[in-house]
């Protein structure tokens, strides 16, 4: 029984009927009516005008937007657990030809905007030193957790005040959303996010992210990255309709909320072992070498996230039975 | 009725079908039990050791093959018609970091040895000019020209005396082959070939294309390029599937058969405006302005190659009807 | 008797002087006396607010202005026999993050506005092909050619019109200017040239050369990638002495007159076999292998140029005994 | 009276002569007779055959190097204090491509074997994380101490163990070795270092540093990097006959001896606040806000290190009159 990644998971039926309602003949790369509704429907969803472009990965959404809010040789805050900077390869630092990732700390990897302002006022505001251009938030975070729209506010503000732009990694937003139930709108550009790496694929989808543009006029520049990256595809219409079946009456966030649900109930099994309160689709629990032997030997799949700690990962179609018998088996332990 | 580009065409059957297969837990990333048959089926179908690794894009394809094979200080060879140049936004020099194609004539856009041989020779072998490094061809060429594996063995001959990598950029390698009946072996590493760019997505795929490396010692350095470079999928295994779906049975080359043959009932109805003989799924007319007009007007989309040429580009599903009221608008012209 | 190349001059003694005079406890970097002093300097040549920035190259002025001016994504337009084409070993790539450079023709490496035009025009405006975004004129040109102030202006006025910066490299723009006799002024800025790469160590210079940006808000981001290149010397101030010695008194001019001249002396004893006119310091004759063999055996050295062409190159401090020598060889011939 | 960095005292009258000296006609680039004097000075000064390459700045010879041992997709290990995190403008990102800066602890900015292999060690082995390449390590350190050779070796070992490139900054190597009176042999490749920054400015130098290769292989592409990255001065000469003078008669080695002593001067004066031992011409002191307005009131200029903490530096020039002044000053504090 796997507990190891979201992205293990299957793709969501209705997903995969909208490619194959999408399988006929139209326009090339992101010339289809499929490609065409994006900007329509995530700026209905989002209350606002945005630009959005499919990728295929969350570390190409990342990363493009990231070399479009920072210059080659400025520098991008983000937590040190942050995905960028321990799962991406280097993927910004390509992308943008050169630029630097500065690291802060801040508890279940939430950054708090005194660290924000501390590692500016660390540089020195000359030429020797690589100068802050971004900053790069994750929510739901590495550890879980989900930021509430004021505490993106806060970040927003003092980003404002910097002169820096702000990048929203969603690589799991409908959980958090899902949790603290504030709008996308609130939660988003109205807290001063320039762009947003949506999350689709650990939620459900098949390979079809998508990057919103709270600035739309990064559009154009962002478009020619995806080309001269590779990851314009030329039958983009399977993608854009992976990414409308998602919005579709609501998908996206009902998925998410069975994920979360089923954290919920791994959870309650051990309150006292959890590194983290649960808001979103991951647990982390406090367990011996021993103990994670024991789960391994029950059948049970996971991640050794650091010394004494686990982690469990929940999926929109984590089945009933396979939960409870986790639960039990976290218990019994 | 739609003869602007294979892009266009749907996916096959079978590759959809192997998708929806696919739709169950497993690994992620590379990971999964289709991802791992791909060296193995790849290496029967090559009749030699090869790695192949997924990517969703032609492009990506190209250029993290060149990223391997050319430094960022280094050039590449290619004909001036050549995709890499014309059509991928500059990612090679991207993703290489900075490297420069260096531009060879050549009618129908294939290019000579000796061509090759002249380049490099107006090259001063100082550090004040950029070095040669590897030599990219187009197979079938841009103008629809097959290779025949002598011509690219004497390619790669000439490759190996100058210490020049080479790199096959096989968009439609299986229309070229459907027509020169040479074996993939022959064509590709027994001639030289480093690394290949397999096209899938023109010929029935859905979004998954393979480079396989024929210098395996090349796959692990790849690897991390693919994944830095955003293009390793977090559900690889719905790539994997449509591949192994592509190579079952010959499908790969059954549909470039049926694009090929659509493409001769067009070619037959106009031998006299012909650009070049058909050699694979495009057809180069030479038409005017107004006859291309009354083209359009009876219904037809193509694509103007050049002032007076344009181009018409046949699928794997091209219907026969269409296809034969296209080759009487054409004789009637 | 090398006639091989300007760099091979040694340095005007008023630059070893101005050397000697910097030779005492100053700030690091940028910010000693002489190197405050520039920007006021230019801005007095120039007759317009500059902002002026000492390299040690040709190579480093040239890419840092061109990083500045072209996005990675963006395409530069030169002709190709340009230094930045042919000379610097692939530096606008590296510095600007992958640009490319769309190459031109025209006579005595001269760029006409329509070639411009012509080149702008076939690019499709689209995600798939890179965009121009700059042109690079080199005055005086790779065969010795000056541009007109006029000349200048209608390319300037074209960048305009297509959104393109403009960039000259003025390695020898001394000796451009000391044939037209033309104002500084109306050849770079008022004819819309946006940065100079300014040269003097040709000139008499040691190894200052000035990077001149008449947009000067383009001078802080220029700053930062000259530190980032390895290009901010932590002595700065013999470099911005060197480069106030050369403005001084109008040495600039003056030994570029003087190159000019011994040109013209060599120019004189074969008005047949020029190439070009000479307008600069450089001489480019029509002399065949046997010929060139022969003033090499009688001691000459230069530089063979292309098939049946040499280059020959004055400086500053051309003695008149072997010009004398030389042009009767060449008579002679 | 400035104590505020080494790059702010003037050149060695020796090294203004020598320039003078080669201020005649000779071949330009690296082609003349002072720089092809440099890789037989160097082997027989390191007592194994190297290749020395002239630049004008630490920052392009430390990423000059860095760049050949490390790829793009690569990490480099440094301490957090090293100037290449910190005060380079994020050059060796640049010049290699991307590549990552892992940041590591250490007294006096020294760094300990153990903590490379713990950094090495929390590296997962797999595409998703950047994998270490090469080490660097400062000497002296930025806080001015020397390693040992055996400090040196035991790095090394652990680098070659590890499949790690072992570079060192040498900006002030010729201090640390003053102070260790070990050899340049034993402090450098015989301790397995394969490229060496060697600094000369700082230590009475003009403009001209070397980098130093241990693995002489890597020669050729560096010159390549060199060129591509506009560090290939037109008239070098004026750079090796700086580095030829610093060598001759040990004068790199008689001016570090005079700047230690210097420092050790004013160390002497307050022992108690000597925030580490004095091993280079850098004097760390803990220094209270009240107590360095104080010294700046008495005419001394010197560096805020950190909070309570000051940096003074010595030059191979300085005079007795301020540095009694100076001990004298603070030991009234």
């Amino acid at each position: 029984m796997r507990f190891f990644s979201d992205n293990a998971a299957p793709a969501h039926p209705r997903v995969l009927e909208a490619i194959a309602a999408a399988n006929r003949l139209d326009t090339a790369y992101d010339g289809d009516q499929w490609s065409a509704k994006l900007d329509g429907a995530f700026s209905d969803l989002f209350e606002t005008e945005v630009k959005a472009l499919w990728v295929t990965t969350g570390t190409a959404a990342n990363s493009l937007a990231l070399a479009a809010l920072c210059p080659p040789y400025g520098a991008i805050l983000c937590h040190r657990d942050a995905h960028i900077e321990n799962d991406e390869a280097g993927a910004p630092a390509f992308f943008s030809g050169g630029s630097k990732l500065v690291l802060l700390g801040g508890d279940g990897a939430k950054i708090a905007p005194e660290a924000i302002a501390e590692a500016c006022d660390r540089v020195r505001p000359d030429v020797h030193q690589v100068q802050p251009a971004a900053i790069s938030i994750t929510n739901a975070t590495e550890y879980g957790l989900a930021y509430r729209a004021a505490e993106v506010a806060a970040i927003g503000n003092l980003a404002k005040q910097r002169g820096l732009a702000l990048h929203m990694d969603g690589a799991r937003l409908a959980n958090a959303l899902a949790t603290t139930c504030e709008s996308l709108a609130d939660t988003t550009w109205r807290a001063g996010v320039d762009a947003l790496s949506f999350g689709f694929v650990k939620n459900g989808g098949l390979n079809a992210e998508c990057l919103i543009l709270f600035r739309t006029e990064l559009a154009d520049e962002i478009a020619i990255r995806r080309k001269r990256a590779g990851h314009l595809l030329s039958k983009g219409r399977y993608l854009a309709a992976q990414v409308l079946a998602m919005l579709e009456g609501g998908l996206w966030l009902d998925n998410a909320r069975a994920a979360n649900a089923a954290a919920k109930v791994i959870a309650s099994a051990a309150p006292a072992r959890l590194v983290y309160p649960v808001e979103a689709n991951e647990i982390f629990l406090r367990v011996s070498t021993d103990e994670a032997t024991r789960l391994r030997g029950a059948g049970f799949d996971f991640y050794d996230w650091a010394p004494g700690e686990i982690r469990l990962v929940t999926s929109w179609d984590q089945e009933g039975e396979a939960l409870d018998r986790l639960a039990a088996a976290i218990a019994d332990l």
